[in-house]
């Protein structure tokens, strides 16, 4: 068994009897039907190497890890006029918070807090039905993935289209400020069925190698995006990964991450590995408790921490 | 010449013509006397290099980048109780606003902004008069620095105490929420006497090695603080080092940093160098519009950007 | 001519060449096509007199004033219980700001601001069906003002439909938070039909005769309201009837009032007289230019301000 | 035994068993040495009448009342310029919030929030020394109560000044933005001392006669401030004179009136009355909680709202 591999079942074990704590989401009522008592980590490292523990095959719903796929996504469509739409700047405040969007005019802040990415969807849709806007989203999440299997879980979709007032609110505020170019149902119906993507730990972790790689997929040579914007991507990760618990988890573990409320996280390790966790239970910021507990056993062990090892 | 003594005068040369863009500082009316055309670099290295062009060897006023030192300074006296006193989120906001303050009870965001600065220099002040307190400040920056010259400009220092209302208002809104433990004018002493560190560019690349060295300062051997406490301080240079302009620092240069209103700022490429440049003219977030486009070159051109090369 | 004609006639002669001055609200598209140079006034006595000049036959778009007759119907169904749902402190802010809806999570500040209105719509749609709920409040500015041929416009119900994504938004925000128990297009539906009554200044003066008279209708002699709530009624009209204009308004005018952006405004001198005007350029708080300026030489020279005389 | 003395002391007996409800204030800790089991009422009616009961002879901290006559003398000094220096529209907030007034850019919302008439004592000092201001307020106040007696208690001054940390921070807040013309200790000392006045509920009565009068003294005969004036000062005493309470008041007691967190209130029914109501225990809104409940009772049983009777 390999060095790391041997790490990553250390953090596993060592963590092994918290798995269940946290909280798990129940605003969209088909999350909150997830057994709590799961957890998996899988790291893919530049190396093609794949190193799994506990339910690293599980498929979840992904929510707000989505982002920085259609992130990519779309600066690949719109380029960096897309940065007219959307800020950098940490929030300083909830994921869902309606009141800085207020005083900044209906600019979201940054891509990964809810309008962001309502921002981001609406540039997707750009020339599409948002059929196809979501057909090329899944496509976009299998090719990262190297996995056809990849799929929307429809009832996590249909379970928040029916209860996202929040969301509803967000864009038509957004719309009223003259931010969204198309129909917020249309918006809206792009933006919950990415957010409903299942993935598991594994395919997570392959579909983040290209961030960790300048850009480029290493296992396929092609390149994703160029070695700037991945860095760019990794940087907006660390600064507004976590909500308003961005500071707390560069603090604490020092990678770039993006956080979902299904329970997963997606961290990168420039020039080293992709990591996925995931285990339901979320802290008092909304990531997974269990979940950056292991980034942060992870970070410390193999001294990948951006900031220093 | 070596190739990076090459490379930081080539970043200087492409910049030169900017020399004295950007508005200076006039808030404290003895920083607004400083001539605005002049730009410097330099860059430590980690086995004793040191790479400086322009200014470098000019003494300037370095305002808010001594609360890294004074950090620092607290985290060695109080441990991280010191987190029960300032948080370590980004503020979404500017670095004098109160608003926030107001929202959290007196906690102020993080130890950057000016409450949460304020709150430091209320914790070095734990069993000291204040001129002892700010003796020990300037003792810490000798030492760091390796450099004995180092003094604070007092005509700063008191043009500062006499026009810093704001700086009264946060700290006596602090104490409303007894969130301080001395009083007022002995906080503010030590801090606008922190601010008037006077140094150049040379003796602060020095003083940051430690920064990039994971704790050690890398000449002497000594150790200014643990590795862990190394990463997270330059997590929170890069979360909450340039104000409301982090988000955007991060994304164009991808080193942790610090920003001063004398126009300095101070870098650090982990495992590689500390990086100091100056030039007074300050951009729309109030930090040195010269000195953050020659680090976003320097990043660039050595790769030394965190979030991948 | 009675001494009252003579003085409301010198109001209007005394205005005369300002007609037309303000701007008209354009975010209804429907409104932005009135003729600005309008300009009428009626004044309804208690017993009975009726004083107009100008314009005041002309029918327009009452728009927000209609919220002081659906907050009547809403208090007679619901009673007191209505102020568990919506406040009664002024709001400090704009009429359709969603900062303040934040941080009170989800309860409007008053029931004049869009938000309070659409709480109260969503009360008076208590078993009933939209269609019900809006002929009902029909039917109540029609015995109001003992005139049956008032109407809503259906052209601004449907463009303000149409364009009201804040409207949507603040909707859908309440009811994130549980405000709300109909659904948001039902809620919608109820508000903007009855934001599109139209009524001349003369139904206008008549209809808000209740509130002039102790909660009697004075000419039929019908109780509308208990004493005491026609009272609290119209303290409400003085402390959040003009937006973040009300202090402005009490202070110049000394009447509650409200007003609508289509440039009516409704004022209640108590135990003498219910007063309209209208005239459609708007003023920097969204209240009727012209006719703000009419109710405060018709406060001062009849000295029926409720401040002393 | 006359009608309205009769009905004074019913208002007394009806509430006697809840003397000593609400929360004495204690962030001033001279205040909080008062005994809560006091509760006095006064009515002072146009034709020099009084009605006294309880503990209505007794001295009391006015503090925040006391910014009703601080606006009148400054009115008289300044003129409708006090205008370009503090607003007259509901904070929607706490009475020592700083955040309004930071988005306000140091322009208090109206002169009876603690900033407000942190302002107004800044123009009382124009041309004079602190202890000359503090003298010509004292000297206002015995002339309006026409009682030589009535002085400063300099303990409770004492005790304000050495606890007050968020008026400092808001005095220098509002430096910080140059919206005072005089040293913030000498705005301070100005505004600690005209809140430690101290007088009786029957002083009080009398000392507000004049806004109940139309700006005369009723008694001596004397204009203390224009007809207009008189109106203008009742409509900010309605609109903000109970803080974020201040709906609530207009809507229970319906008169214009002002809260001090020494327990006092005094309310003016124009035309008619001045009255003064005093029991130290506080409610939510910071207003006397027995004290406001004696005015509900009043305003109700005179029929004395200015909203209809």
């Amino acid at each position: 068994m390999s060095e790391l591999q041997e790490l990553v079942e250390g953090v596993y074990r060592d963590l092994k009897s918290h798995i269940g704590e946290g909280k798990i989401a129940d605003y969209i009522p088909e999350l909150a039907k997830v057994d709590p008592k799961q957890f998996g980590i899988a790291v893919a490292t530049l190396d093609g190497g794949f190193h799994v523990v506990g339910d690293a095959e599980t498929s979840f719903s992904i929510q707000s890890i989505s982002k920085v796929f259609t992130l990519t996504l779309a600066l690949g469509k719109a380029g960096d006029t897309l940065w007219t739409r959307v800020g950098r700047e940490p929030s300083g405040s909830a994921f869902n918070s309606i009141v800085q969007l207020e005083y900044e005019k209906g600019k979201p802040r940054n891509p990964f807090i809810n309008a962001g990415a309502i921002a981001v969807a609406d540039l997707i849709l750009a020339g599409h039905q948002p059929r196809e806007a979501i057909g090329e989203i899944v496509h976009f999440a299998r090719f990262l993935a190297g996995d056809d299997s990849i799929a929307i879980d429809h009832e996590v979709a249909k379970s928040e289209a029916e209860t996202g007032y929040r969301n509803i609110a967000l864009a038509n505020f957004m719309r009223s400020f003259g931010r969204l170019d198309h129909p917020v149902e249309h918006v809206l119906g792009v933006y919950v069925h990415h957010c409903a993507l299942a993935m598991s730990c594994r395919q997570l972790a392959r579909a983040g190698l290209y961030l960790a790689a300048g850009g480029n997929d290493p296992l396929l040579g092609n390149r994703v995006v160029s070695r700037e914007r991945a860095r760019r991507i990794n940087s907006l990760m660390l600064m507004c990964g976590h909500y308003d618990g961005s500071g707390d988890f560069a603090f604490r573990v020092g990678l770039p991450g993006k956080s979902g409320v299904g329970g997963g996280i997606l961290a990168v390790a420039p020039g080293k590995a992709s990591i996925a966790v995931w285990s339901p239970g979320l802290n008092e910021y909304g990531n997974s408790q269990v979940g950056a507990a292991a980034l942060e056993l992870l970070a410390h062990r193999t001294g990948w921490s951006i900031f220093g090892s």
